[in-house]
């Protein structure tokens, strides 16, 4: 059986290491290459598949049909124009084709909101990991035009510490992260903010975000707890994000209260959500948690790659 | 030298626990009987003494001066009044007698806020875990009429797993916490909100709370991320904090990012603020750590014998 | 397709429940019942399908094929009895039938040693997951006779928390295990004992056990290390794994040395081995990791029930 | 009050700010210099007193009395002869000159062990963290010549991350250790192996010794498990223990087995002791259990600086 030829650059961190073993376990895709600069040469086994890293200048790029980006931000945007050039699709997994990082018109690839501007799509900027469990929870609202005019949402949310790469740094080793827990770039300093602010205001809401983002004593996973003012009381909260988003493979919606555990090694978004009592103001608090490498990284590629091919969306994709 | 003679009541927990030891290495106190009823008998190491449990109601409670109580929420208020019947000072550890669980007007023993209060106090309400860390970030700002009127303050805040105490539980097993992270009592359902609402309101603002505490894979301290939207532009905020708390040696006010490792086993209060850029409301970060069982229990349990016997207020206790 | 129908006494622990889920991701069998008498009419997804428990008084026993207990130790052989009663083959995770344990003659489902013995077993005892993980590391040195005479095997290994149930205990609170590492039942003292003496006798080897048991701060994992005095020095002992386990599926041998993170959710052991420099008697260090929730119990049952039902060995096995 | 001036060469590693805590909270002595060449320039609070790292080559070495060397192996043994050269006494925590590491003749300062040799010594080799829990659990069995002629002791043990410094390094991070274990160094490769040869050498015994390290995913603390064959059979082992280190202070010997979390932030030792059952040759199981940045660096090195100085031998040290 054909299967289609995929390459992968920047295969080395630990989403392009999850993309290889994807890919690796796909039925219908093969991993053509796999590109790592300081890598290079060495082999591992990834998806059961033995993988061996070639230096992105060395790959033959144009051997493949599509291309996954998993470079560094800053160095992925010129690749991905390379491969775009010797004609194959690309998904870029950096921040350098989201909206508020280019002025390109790429679309942008939360696949439950764009699915249908993805078919054919020659290139699609996949996702941050924080978007992807911010945005996900807030849709069904924005949706429906009930966040408060002028209000802030407050977006706290915590990460495993592989959201921060495998790069060896001081602050990520075992003994300064075990039995710890901290804010960072507080203030509104993330790099993710621009893509959740240009979603947020494509559905027509004026309201501001606010950002801030945890280090957690785990490797994978993502909490947000988003704190949103509604422009009206609503009854039954948790139905709106069932009725939003019935039919959705992917996505889980529950009255118990999402947890790490529930969604690590998964292609999935689980969503819970709680009205505030005793406030004046109407508010909800919706909590969401995915896999930072798998619904926040790789697996929305792959969810992406197939529906760009015309694949079954949930094709070689972990429930 | 003479010591004060100490009970502790329900010492068998984390924070009994920690309150034996910390009396044990007092240089001016002196433990007379440490109760669990479950524990009767065993004899265990704490602060470099033996301590030999007795049942409550075998204890001789007027051999004291002082009781400190960590018995259970509930339990603990008709043993504080025994203890008082006996002429003995009590400080509960327990939300027992906390604003918003009594109508009996018993000082809160936030020791940094209420300390001329407490002096010579026949019974003292000591604070919940959370509200020690949220309160103190918040002092500053509700004492000079800052937070923004009508506003809804978003009080985000994870804990270690001894804030939920050392009986078994399937929830608190090794291999469900780690690797994990989750929010609970989600919707202002938590035991510590009657308090922050009563002290937040005692300063006038008019301004809800919101109340998220989440569970962290760690053994001890806590984290507040607070989003807090003020009344005016504050130039420049760190200061604020400085001025507020001068002078004070258990609050440390820094530019850095307060992290639990800063403050575990030590009965101090760490304190950052960012500005939150991008908004049109203007709206600070706090961000304030403690350990839960130090500061946040048997510390300023301490703190606040120290107080009202008259003592120099750090005494024993480790900075 | 018609599936094999099968059931799960004892299904609600961290055996029974990767059980449970390894039986409905299995392409040929189908998960008939699964009981679990304290949490009887509780639901909960498992391997992507609903199981609601029942009490195994109420299952319909005789309408699966293959029966699996993960009852606790004392309590399995009674049910398994019941269940070969109404004609149910029968594969028993608790050490209720092992070698040691009873006088009765049931094969010891050691896969990769007992193969042959188990097709169209009708009842099979699973072993341990500490002797499953320091026998294979044995076996190619008690086959050839390469044991010295009157020596003891000195076998050292280390768990994670899910080796002990999941039942809530003090000792296996987070705030106990995290940060934390201690020996157990020290001085040959530990259940699986008895079935590793018999394995290894069976070789003809008179050589002793010494077993010491760890606790290890992580969920899941077994790591052994196995210290062995040889009859004779061997030239590249690593060959000597690679020769007798050739063509196994589900063992690795490698010159790197074997970590957890190497093993879990997967159903294999990995084994390395090392010559001990500077010693007189010709000794290795034998390393061998399985994830003990799979090889070590669940994913091994399944092995087993494969051969003894004339499936195909790693069908429904996850690699 | 005349305090001891001390300095501290290499002092920003995990060893080393243990040692500058410890120095500044040490009521006899006092900080006049701290090195590190990476760091220079940097301040840190350690010990609740400020230290700003100097280089080590700008240290004002002669203002010193004694200086304490966590330089890295290799380059500790050129910076103490220069202290020595200058008139100071020397505590090296590298291995430069431990016994099997150099030709000099320099007191091994397991303190318990050599205390009467380390009185005004110019300079002392303080034992590495591995050696200081084995050899403090061997020594009673050593001294009344009780090991078996002619068999190997059997040495595991585990360590925190901590063990192996705080440059980063990719096996270090914690997304590699955390839900991880592994062995290395495998076959009596370790670097600490040769201070353990010479110091049971010492007692005349012609045991060898076999060792090997691990990987534990906790920041501190060692535990190491120690078999070893008897000459003769010992009715109460415990005993023999609690004779043999009567009246030490820093060593705590117990029925109950010991944990990380009985030693870790304290200078002590934790020894308890079990038969073996079952086997031919009579067996003990030693476990011992320290903190490897206390009793096993820098708290051992500030008690050999108290025994040098002539200054009680507790003082300044955790208990």
């Amino acid at each position: 059986m054909h299967r289609i030829p995929v390459g992968i650059f920047g295969a080395s961190g630990y989403a392009g290491r999850e993309l290889c073993a994807l890919v690796n376990a796909h039925p219908q895709l093969r991993l053509e290459y796999a590109t790592a600069n300081a890598q290079r040469g060495e082999t591992t086994v990834l998806g059961g598949q033995e993988v061996t890293f070639v230096a992105t200048e060395d790959a033959p790029v144009n051997q493949a049909e599509l291309v996954f980006s998993a470079l560094p931000h800053g160095a992925s945007a010129a690749w991905v124009a390379v491969a775009r050039g010797e004609g194959l699709r690309a998904i870029d997994l950096s921040s350098d084709l989201r909206p508020g990082h280019t002025t390109e018109d790429v679309p942008y690839g939360l696949t439950e909101v764009a699915r249908e501007r993805l078919r054919d799509a020659p290139v699609i900027a996949n996702p941050g990991c924080y978007p992807t469990a911010i945005l996900l929870s807030l849709v069904p609202l924005l949706a429906r035009g009930l966040v408060k005019a002028g209000s802030t949402i407050v977006l706290d949310a915590a990460s495993g510490v592989t959201g921060a790469g495998n790069s060896p740094k001081a602050e990520l080793m075992f003994a300064e992260v075990s039995e710890n827990y901290r804010a960072y770039a507080v203030g509104n300093e993330h790099r993710h903010l621009p893509e959740m602010r240009f979603l947020v205001g494509s559905y027509g809401t004026d309201a501001d975000l606010l950002f801030t983002p945890h280090l957690l004593p785990v490797a994978r996973g993502i909490l947000a707890t988003v704190t949103v003012q509604l422009s009206q009381e609503i009854d039954n909260p948790l139905q709106l994000w069932h009725e939003h988003f019935a039919g959705e493979r992917f996505i889980e919606i529950s009255e118990k209260l999402p947890t790490l555990r529930d969604v690590v090694h998964r292609n999935a978004v689980r969503i819970s959500v709680r009205k505030a009592h005793g406030l004046r103001a109407p508010t909800l608090i919706v909590l969401s948690a995915i896999d930072n490498l798998v619904k926040g990284a790789a697996g929305q590629a792959v969810q992406n790659a197939n529906v760009c091919l015309g694949l079954p969306e949930a094709m070689g994709l972990p429930l």
